[in-house]
């Protein structure tokens, strides 16, 4: 069947002070309306992609408190998956269409963040690592740093190979409006800028962000269509994996939506890829197929997947890395950026030549759960897993 | 379609403090599959509620945490809706069976409360509230106290009336050794019970508990079948509310599941309604229509929903008020209770003649959220909605 995307919108990523929650919130379900041609009472039901509102004290039942505030009285679900959070709520929006239970589905993605002390948000975002690493003191930074350092050991991955991909994502970032930082960056500005978990710098890695993403799903035909959703989990934390070098969730949920979308990763034209830390853009490369183990640090060295280049385009909104990642709102965004991609509406960041197919990759933590969608603007339906 | 119901199992309700997470989520889950003569690698996916979890600093990707313990690699969501996270647990089963992306799915209701302090449970309890609420230094208790004086001042309805509640739910918790208060009360006891906040005594009110409850859902027929799976919301405060004699998400809820089973309140047997506070199980009886507005408490005077008494007998479990309250596990066990009553396994809860049509209720905050299933044991299947 047909999983269509009637409307998308993305706020502006950052430290947006000046806005609350619900004007976050507001701000994105209204601008895919508008973009839908849609009114508020058309919704049949609405899915939350948020991580952290609970843990910092504020709001529970996040679902009905968003369709309170709206005055509508439909389904209205929170979602958590840590930073995958977003991709789980569009993952629900396409099951609700597909079940034959709704016709227009909204799943908004929403975080805010920089009101709370950083420590605060670390400790937040830490209950996304198994209990073992949280007592054992580890932070994201390190689990990442480990990551790194063992494809380092493996591939002959390079610190200057996980820089080009910030200074990729910079310059992306520098012709999207809506991103946190959009301004470039030298390889060299990398590679100088403060240790964080060797061997990742403070430039290797993604910021605390607020913001709110929304896309509407329909049971009707639409230019974008959604191609395969698909999930896949595994230990959250590091000891309970096969490898360190791979990340299975995404190897295994990218294998499923290939094979449901009946394509090849050869295929893709253009994605967003969960780069938290500059390492994960590299692992996802690699682990969604798009080129063998050992390969993305040499293929980005030739300057692969920039905006401009051959083949393959990748995290042309600017990425988590340099748009920003309001970790409930990432998964959407990304769904949006690839949207806007299909659309051909991507204005300065717009992928040369004809874009069939995107895709996008979204990570809880350090691999614990991988959401993947495969988007296409041509005829092809939902297939059927 | 048809959504049968594999396998149920639910722990034992209580202060578990010999239970961590991991063991009470294990117990639901294995003896699901027992129960279901499945094995975990035949689960295609799992839904996790759970409200608190994240709140008091412990786990969040709760869906790849548990995945992950169990050495799977499915998708694995959690979803929040405070009290009512379970019920939308079995919702988000029953939509994920329907979208025929799944054939074999778990819902898992799990919460973990009495390690904890209790103004810590408290607090996050509240962030089901609305912000308004909380800032107003209002309580779960004072909530529904407000709701029960409106329903003694418009319907007449008495304290006497509210202790029957509680009489009738703890004589059907004496016969069930899964419930947290295994004890009968009289009148009496619950009317000298010390005042938490007028009108509601302690024996009012639920208790704070451990417990796990675990569900296994398919798309192949079975002995006890879901005819309808509806969520409804509604403003998270009161004072958003058209009406506070009433709970309007209830309302809508459960018409929609009537329409979808095209059956009448009138033909349910058995059901396990939310009876957070005895208000709440009155309130309940009215708005899903069992009864007229006002109507409850008489017809409680009359020794009606009891066990042994004629017609609709109502929380056999003992309810939240007496069988425990563990927030994401509570909408889950009041399927498991139904399934019970279904396959007339239900031992001295059994209730009498032929019972073919169980529902159950299932409530977010003070009403935020309303889940609403119908099942039976007939040869009926999952209808259009």
């Amino acid at each position: 069947m047909t999983i269509g995307i009637a409307g998308v919108y993305t706020t502006k990523f950052g430290e947006l002070w000046s806005q609350g929650f619900a004007s976050l919130m507001k701000e994105a379900i209204y601008g895919a309306l508008e973009d839908a041609n849609l009114e508020i009472k058309n919704l049949d039901a609405i899915y939350v992609g948020n991580m952290l509102s609970g843990n910092f004290g504020d709001q529970e039942q996040l679902g009905a408190a968003i369709s309170g505030e709206l005055g509508l009285n439909i389904p209205a679900i929170k979602v958590e998956a840590a930073c995958a959070s977003g991709g789980i709520a569009v993952h629900q929006a396409c099951q609700a269409v597909k079940s034959g239970s709704y016709q227009t589905v909204l799943a908004l993605g929403i975080e805010k963040m920089t009101d709370y002390a950083p420590e605060e948000v670390a400790a937040g975002l830490m209950q996304a690592a198994s209990e073992d690493e949280r007592i054992a003191g580890l932070t994201f930074p390190a689990l990442y740093a480990l990551m790194a350092r063992a494809h380092m050991q493996k591939y002959g991955t390079t610190e200057s190979q996980l820089a080009l991909v910030a200074v990729k994502n910079h310059f992306h970032a520098s012709l999207n409006c809506k991103a946190q930082y959009p301004f470039t960056l030298t390889k060299q500005d990398v590679l100088n800028s403060t240790c964080i978990a060797d061997p990742l710098k403070l430039y290797d890695c993604s910021p605390i962000t607020d913001g709110a993403s929304a896309v509407i799903l329909t049971a009707k035909n639409q230019q974008v269509k959604i191609l395969a959703s698909q999930v896949a989990t595994d230990s959250t934390g590091l000891a309970g994996r096969e490898s360190i070098t791979e990340i299975k969730a995404t190897k295994l949920a990218s294998q499923k939506a290939f094979a449901s979308a009946n394509i090849d990763p050869q295929e893709i034209n253009v994605a967003e890829l969960h780069d938290c830390f500059t390492i994960a853009e590299i692992l996802a490369l690699e682990d969604i197929g798009f080129v063998k183990k050992g390969e993305a640090g040499p293929r980005l060295e030739k300057g692969q997947f920039k905006l401009g280049s051959k083949g393959l385009i990748v995290n042309t909104s600017g990425g988590l890395k340099a748009a920003g990642h309001p970790v409930g709102a990432t998964g959407v965004k990304q769904v949006v950026e690839i949207v806007e991609q299909l659309r051909g509406s991507a204005g300065k960041r717009q992928v040369k030549g004809e874009a069939k197919l995107g895709l996008t990759h979204n990570i809880g933590g350090s691999g614990g759960t991988a959401v993947i969608h495969i988007l296409t603007n041509k005829g092809k339906a939902f297939n059927k897993n």
